[in-house]
């Protein structure tokens, strides 16, 4: 039954309950972590093979490049290929980096306060404001990026179908606006794939500035954990038809297709705005690492060869997930306590509590062992203004341990919301 | 006999010859890269071991820690401890990146200007000047990353024990001097090691910036190609013990002990900058390729093993060498149009011709199919304002090709002389 609808002694009789299950779940001393989202043990010993796929060094020639020595900068040509093959753009679009595709986003925005990108006007470092749209709940880094240079961080908040597209389009008329972070599938924490009318609105924006730059972070373009690949639109050429071709930059890795110590990126642009950060990478760089760009194109192959790969994932990851959603549905939906999306894909499962109670809840998990993300993590600065959403990262523990961080997460969840009600 | 004891008809007689040389070689239709400081085939087959030398995926578990997986930001412990001991540093003082020290130092120089460095009074974006020196001849890629901030180079000249430290210990008096591009030993291009007075003076230095920084690429630290391995002081050590602990950054990577493309990199630095630094890169990334450290950690071990692979090197490298003097030293040393030290380590040989004929020597050698450093590379803004440094880079061809492209170079040379001296 529904919290809302006991009265006090009700509540207190359901707290004594609660308390009596946590405080067994607690002597457990249980150490489960659930705060990042971390390909579990299995997975990344199911890609075993990409550790001796190049073994000859006569291998080490690829695309008339030798791979072993300096050369190739933006990136091994089969490497640029193969993410062109799975995001739809074109090879020449892509840059290809090391490990981390935060690295390259990084870089982008520090380019930008800088050097400035391809349309500024100055570097931003020369500006006296510069604003950033974050849509949120979000990806904490991405935020972290921009305010760790200084920009204003705005919230806008998500929506089943994407971000708010009327609060975006009316934010960008204000010119100091000069970008938003996406995650456009699978978004970080929700789970929500935009809708085509949200991308649509997204390729035709009319920001204000001339250098806005959509952070177009394609992190689960290909990592559906339930059901079939679910295409997705070129954000490149899209924007290239409405007429902002220099506007976006999308990027991807196998941070979670082989694995997130040792994978590949990548950043697509328009070739205008990889010509212009090209020249300025020059001087950063000679190129990443080609012989793991090498690995990567010989274990994966193609978009095909991915997706296969992706599909063996979805095997071990779907019943973590199918724990998560089936212990929220049953310990919490009755109680009218929280809300969650149902995604089908990406790394989390977003949980927006009643107001007030997910710092309390997730302090609570702390004291019986269980680490989940930080709450507010997923707004900017760190603060969610309701104090609610809580990111669940269901992914490296195996299923017997998820099962008793859901256990006490839930009851960790309940208590928090009983506390609430009854200082009401 | 001297070119300089010639009279005219001696010089026509000369210059007559050396065309029909030239003309006989360029006829060859050769194409030879002696341009990069790249290695050669014969030493990428030699480390061949290393791409197979982590296939269990049972050996991922080091120092703790998944390598495969996310975290272990500042590096693996194992590969700070590599870098320790062939660096003669503290781990702690460790931070273990990609496949590229440039990659590094660009970034402590992008967060001097983005975000500032320990000691600074405000990034460096905010100032209205910053100078940073430049000892010359040196190597382009460092000159250029300060260049692209916008920092204004001041040329410092080369001596044969460093960079002229007289003029160094005036010129940071200029609290707008920010720091100091330093090759301690085996610099590029000249092979000079720096004198152990050098490196006090150094470590003692006293800028009026409280944020000068070393920048001490050590990037040929364990690269000796002839004799023994050379022992160097620790840049770390004789800073702290001279108060000025946080005045450095030190840079090394396997680029040239492994692979170019696939390699690994250090940048060392005091606990405190190495706090101070870390904490503004953690908004960065999520931490390098850890994988790719496991494995340099198994194949080098430590500071002896990774010695004894140099001598595998060396035992290549040296016939290179001994080519490039030999034939200066019979072609050119006679004619008394040219000088050059002779290193025992490092990657080049550094040629000072009579002023004024670096750029046509290099123009005669590309017409013959020998591609070579361009001229003035080795100075701020690419301008040698003698026209007299080439910089010979030996290692990539083989030795037959070597020959051949140095026979060109040689007479090349003769030639852009004979012209100089007509001329006048």
């Amino acid at each position: 039954m529904k919290y809302s609808e006991l009265d006090r002694t009700g509540l207190l009789q359901e707290q004594d309950r609660c308390r009596k299950t946590y405080e067994a779940l607690k002597a457990q001393g249980l150490k489960l972590d659930m705060s990042r989202g971390k390909p579990g043990k299995q997975q990344l010993d199911m890609v075993s093979g990409i550790l001796t796929i190049l073994s000859d060094p006569a291998d080490c020639l690829a695309d008339g490049l030798e791979v072993r020595n300096y050369g190739g900068f933006s990136g091994l040509p089969s490497a640029k290929a193969l993410f062109a093959d799975i995001l739809g753009c074109r090879p020449e679009e892509c840059f290809v980096g090391g490990n981390a595709s935060l690295n390259l986003m990084y870089d982008t925005i520090s380019k930008a306060y800088t050097h400035g990108l391809l349309h500024s006007e100055k570097p931003w470092s020369k500006l006296e404001k510069v604003k950033f749209l974050c849509p949120a709940p979000g990806y904490d880094r991405h935020f972290r990026i921009t305010e760790s240079f200084g920009a204003e961080l705005i919230t806008v908040d998500m929506t089943t179908t994407g971000p708010d597209m009327d609060r975006v389009e009316a934010l960008v008329k204000d010119p100091a606006v000069k970008g938003i972070w996406c995650v456009p599938k699978y978004s970080n924490p929700d789970g929500i794939i935009y809708s085509d009318e949200t991308i649509q609105r997204f390729a035709r924006l009319r920001p204000a500035a001339p250098d806005f730059v959509l952070m177009w972070d394609n992190a689960y373009c290909v990592h559906e954990f339930d059901g079939d690949f679910v295409p997705f639109p070129d954000i490149l050429s899209l924007c290239r038809e409405a007429g902002n071709a220099d506007m976006v930059f999308e990027y991807a890795s196998t941070s979670k297709i082989t694995y997130p110590g040792g994978g590949i990126s990548v950043m697509a642009a328009s070739e205008a705005n990889q010509k212009y950060m090209q020249k300025l990478m020059t001087v950063q760089t000679i190129g990443f690492d080609k012989v793991n760009q090498l690995r990567h194109v010989l274990y994966l192959k193609d978009k095909a060869g991915t997706l296969a790969l992706m599909k063996k994932h979805a095997a071990i990851m779907k019943p973590k997930y199918r724990m998560v959603l089936d212990m929220l549905e049953r310990e919490i939906e009755p109680l009218g306590i929280a809300e969650w999306q149902k995604p089908k894909g990406g790394y989390f499962v977003s949980v927006n509590t009643m107001d007030g109670i997910a710092g309390r809840t997730l302090e609570l998990c702390k004291e019986a062992g269980v680490v989940m993300t930080p709450a507010g993590a997923t707004y900017p600065y760190g603060v969610d203004p309701r104090d609610r959403n809580i990111r669940v990262a269901p992914s490296l523990p195996p299923v017997e341990e998820l099962q008793q961080a859901m256990e006490i997460f839930c009851v960790s969840m309940r208590l928090a919301a009983l506390e609430k009600l009854l200082a009401a």
